[in-house]
């Protein structure tokens, strides 16, 4: 992988501004809707609690005309999907998009069913801002094909999905970044690569998820420059990981010094850690 | 606010009360059975467990005529509120009260919704014992108003909250608790406020949930005395939190030790620590 | 409680196995398809991704066809079972055994409703490869009979289902196992003590759901030698929470270190400390 010139922010632009987002989520306490799986509610919840967001878990289809206009972003997660949650994760969707909120989608394990690949064709339809997934999840979006799966854990590197990636931002209209050790965002056009984080995250169930979150917590408070909000938010909480590593013993007390990290981070943390470049 | 003369427990009765009643869940363990949302049944276990009770998160409602009458207290609450759980919390809930035992009620978000709204309201005609919410919460219920709402985090301090409290209370005929930088409890004439907690615990997913499960535990063990128990399940619970804050560097560890610190208080502690007086 | 030679592996032979099937599991990283309830997601999960395995909380019916194939073992827990869910364990148990592959079935609160008690006794006639409970769970199983419970805490002694465990087994064809103070392990003739582990683990909600997970990819790694595989896997979690127990200053600490150390967990930890004998 080498760097590039791109035309986004600079390399040193990135980091003030994910400082610059990071700070807004703080001030402004944006308030996430989440319709997402029971395995991820609580380190979802505990991951926008400690950046400064509010989370909202409020899944039912009778709620949603009277409280989705409330939320400044919405998170859809299909984890644990089952068809009696899909239409009210569809109408929070379209309710979301025509208030002009952003909305982020997370397509666990895509590929493991057809009900599943379906039910994310659905949503990709209904216009996403960003969607966040393993490579394995973003390839079987991208060829819309249900296939061998390792359950929610991907068996392809991120790198590989570069042009699946393009190809599903192109079809969207969404921002989509594909996390592994390197994460990658793409507008259709152009690519970046986050490369903070550590590897011991992947041992830590709901990380993936919580990062989407996490995204929708960003864009949120950025809505019209939405990449960048990705990147950074992607950035940001591989440095939480990051930081949290220095002091961890495993994926337990990682999973717990990541988040008072990502409580705790300052900006000297934020600017001297930033790792977004331009990718080819 | 200024301390006045209570007829209730004096000022140093109360710590011995509060030990006295943590002392009876350690050693009875009552049963406590929680129909509650998602996003918090594992801290909510977990805060039973810690204090010595013990939980069950048994919610269908074909198994509540066998199990409902073993349990010692209800816990509900309406976090991930849909339309199918609501029968089987109505129904836990009549039984409960048929059988002669306390129940209490956490209407989170109560103002989100005209669903939530309606449900909240339908299930405070069912004679909780005890109501614990937020200051919006207790607001939105007093006025039965839906309102913008911060989601489930509140948009009001507790102590703006002390007459829609003792609105609430009277009309139910619940001791009625409202969480905040002072926890507020009230029987309708009599408000005493615990000082007990701390800022980060807001931070925390669930806090607020686990402490009303803690309540049903103490209320469990002392059925007559509600007030009391109620405001001390408040203290201690708040005791722990001071107690974990000492050894946390974010909310993650608070969290961990909160709960270490919940299972390892002792006398002294509760002793030297409770600070609930009356309030005005 | 004595020691007796047992056919099985010989007393030094445990440990051996033991460690040769956590290697397994870390090095062909099983998936295994949970259908568990709600409060025992997040542990484990994050139980078998620090043992090595991959973990997929799946369970709708519509998507056991296409996934249920893909996984090595299938685990089932009872814990917040509603009508609704049972369809889909049943298809999921037939399918994994139509397919050869091992399942696993947690009972939990096996007799706290006659509707709870119908189900998992239906659960047992689709030929789960391991049952593990409590004593209490155990024994309602064995006697098919609802009756006074802890809620999902055992009230008996793990060494008071000796002979529920051995009745069991020999009608279903299961290997028993029951864990308690010490975890008995049975296949309805061979019954070995599993003597590793510390009493506070029990004061952590879903360790006992977790461990049954670890048993299925303990027999997902070795399905011909299932009893052998579920004496490891309940001395490997043990030996996690005993080495966890160095650290820890209360439940919520201890379960943290606990998946730190089944995380770290080297070859001189298990051989030193594996305890599995012979039971009379």
């Amino acid at each position: 992988m080498e760097s590039e010139s791109i035309e986004k922010p600079e390399p040193t632009g990135w980091a003030s501004k994910a400082w610059a987002l990071l700070s807004a989520v703080r001030s402004q306490s944006p308030l996430i809707q989440c319709i997402t799986n029971f395995v991820s509610m609580d380190l979802m919840a505990n991951t926008l609690l400690s950046a400064g967001a509010s989370p909202a878990m409020i899944h039912s289809i009778v709620e949603i005309p009277d409280f989705t206009p409330h939320a400044n972003a919405l998170c859809i997660n299909v984890g644990t999907l089952s068809p009696d949650w899909l239409p009210a994760m569809k109408a929070a969707a379209e309710l979301t998009c025509r208030t002009g909120k952003p909305w982020v989608l997370d397509p666990v394990a895509a590929g493991a069913s057809g009900f599943r690949l379906r039910a994310c064709l659905e949503l990709v339809e209904l216009k996403p801002t960003v969607i966040r997934g393993n490579a394995s999840e973003v390839i079987a979006l991208s060829k819309a094909s249900v296939g061998p799966t390792k359950g929610v854990d991907s068996s392809h590197e991120s790198t590989d999905a570069v042009d699946a990636a393009k190809s599903l931002s192109k079809a969207s209209g969404a921002i989509v970044a594909v996390s592994g050790a390197v994460d990658i965002i793409t507008d259709g056009e152009l690519v970046v690569g986050a490369h903070n984080g550590v590897a011991m995250m992947q041992r830590i169930t709901a990380t993936g998820c919580s990062v989407t979150a996490l995204i929708a917590a960003f864009v949120a408070v950025d809505p019209s420059h939405a990449f960048e909000a990705t990147a950074s938010a992607l950035s940001v909480f591989g440095i939480a990981g990051e930081m949290g590593m220095k002091m961890a013993n495993g994926p337990a007390s990682l999973r717990m010094h990541m988040i008072d990290s990502l409580h705790g981070l300052d900006e000297a943390d934020v600017l001297s850690r930033v790792n977004i470049t331009g990718y080819r």
